[in-house]
């Protein structure tokens, strides 16, 4: 398979070198230079759970060298995806899928946008990839992956895409419930990342918080109620609780959203909170916890990044 | 009169050396010892706004050595308002009158339950005062002061008070409704000090994010809730406007929340958003936005104290 991964950071790095160690045509692209450079220079480096590699990967900066490809796997920052999406157009024909595995929520909408809801299969993932320097990725965590048709069908192309996954280590489901996949992660997301960010607390360490806990409580209650109204059935029965199993099981992290406001970058709060906020006000949820914490978090934001 | 300032801080300090400049036997009494040690080799240095000055006044750290005194002003941060009150009882008579002029709420209470409640007026003082270092403080402001009864009327001891606050240079007004000018100043300060703790925003960088604008709005309609829930009048009829104008004429400053926080000192949350959410939970008003506020802040508390 012609595969173009769009957004080669810790993820899109781990997925694309995965799929290219196991013989797929492989490009990596993004705009960072330096780790394009490396990966052509000297090719891809992965250390970690599934053993010390170097792989032979295209990288390019530029996706309109890339040609026509069979599959996009949009791996950018969520507030990158509509540009990312247009930016992907000249590499795709009529028959190939854009599969989106990232974060949050309104990721498909700006995909849909540009190339059309037909084209876009979803996906959430529970690897764990850290970037270690140019070239050089960290592989950290051996989750599954679900990847879903929006219409919940089972298609030719999803299996195509599910069966080069597991062949190349990437242990993949295909489901029938890819929007609750991908709200399940997304409110644990809601009820961790925030919290973590403003208070510079690791996740295991908000538990110790009565405050904190009943706050995660309630920005989970929140954005059930969101998805509830707009019919999304969860993976499991109790979020609030597994939002608590979540923080425990991984007690010693900081949360990508904690890790971002720390070095200064843009954070993915629109896709997370902000996205319980939006499509809560356009259902008439209030979510007067989420409204908070994406205020308090975009301010932080503007002050470490300098916007 | 005899008068001994528990908690001589920027604001205790400023008080107590006003009053000494105007002839009263002020003690100051504080923790620091360095303060303390300075004032009594060298005087307390006063600069800034009311001129420069040097002004010979007691100072201790043992209010046990003080004796008895008129009026014990307590200045002390919110969370040591139960520890300060129970040391100063050793310079009370029955004729003693505990006046506070801390910001927040649960002040009163606090003093109430060592020392009674007929012994106590409230005060609320928008003066402004920087510590400088050891002996030596900044008076920034020179808004005014409000005293007033908890019962409403007009008595002999407080106009003494008053009297001798306005002959040492701190305009000072007798009010009806100190409940009300109490609250309002609360008010206030839950709408702009934790968004600012959180974020590291300036009182009017606050108004540049929509989001924050709202939430600041949310904060301040929940406390108005439970305000009139307990019958509380306000000073002002919009305070949603007025926490705007705040914000916008004190653009500049970093509140004293973000300023506890970036010196990884405790803040005064407990006795602002936290007591609104206190009350509204023990008169059944929800809090959702304060609820937040209050836990974030608590986390980021938890990590910049290192508690």
């Amino acid at each position: 398979m012609k595969i173009a991964v769009v957004g080669a950071g810790a993820m899109g790095s781990l997925f694309g070198g995965l799929l290219a160690d196991a013989g797929e045509d492989v490009t990596l692209i993004d705009v960072w230079k330096e780790h394009v450079d490396a990966i052509n220079a000297r090719g891809l480096r992965i250390k970690g759970i599934s053993g010390d590699r170097t792989i032979e990967v295209n990288s390019t900066t530029d996706p309109g060298k890339v040609g026509p490809v069979d599959l996009v796997i949009i791996f950018v920052k969520s507030y990158d995806t509509a540009e990312a999406a247009r930016d992907a157009l000249p590499m795709a024909s009529d028959e190939t899928v854009f599969l989106s595995l990232q974060n949050g929520l309104g990721n498909i909408d700006k995909i849909a946008d540009a190339a059309g809801k037909h084209r876009i299969i979803r996906g959430v993932t529970a690897q764990g990839s850290t970037m270690m320097g140019p070239g050089e990725i960290y592989h950290a965590g051996l989750g599954p992956t679900v990847i879903g048709e929006l219409d919940e069908t089972s298609t030719e192309r999803i299996k195509r895409i599910g069966k080069a996954f597991n062949h190349a280590g990437i242990h993949t489901e295909i489901s029938s419930n890819i929007m609750g996949a991908l709200w399940s992660k997304v409110l644990v997301n809601v009820g961790i990342n925030p919290l973590t960010a403003l208070t510079g607390l690791r996740n295991g360490e908000l538990l110790d918080h009565p405050e904190i806990r009943q706050v995660m409580k309630r920005a989970v209650e929140e954005a059930m109620m969101v998805a509830q109204s707009l019919g999304i059935e969860m993976e499991f029965d109790n979020p609030v609780e597994k939002v608590y199993e979540v923080a425990e099981a991984t007690a010693a992290n900081r949360s990508s959203m904690l890790q971002d406001v720390e070095r200064g970058r843009k954070t993915e709060i629109d896709a997370l909170n902000g996205a319980i906020v939006e499509l809560g006000r356009q259902i008439g949820v209030d979510t007067p916890v989420n409204e908070t914490l994406v205020a308090a978090v975009k301010g932080l934001e503007s002050v470490r990044t300098g916007a």
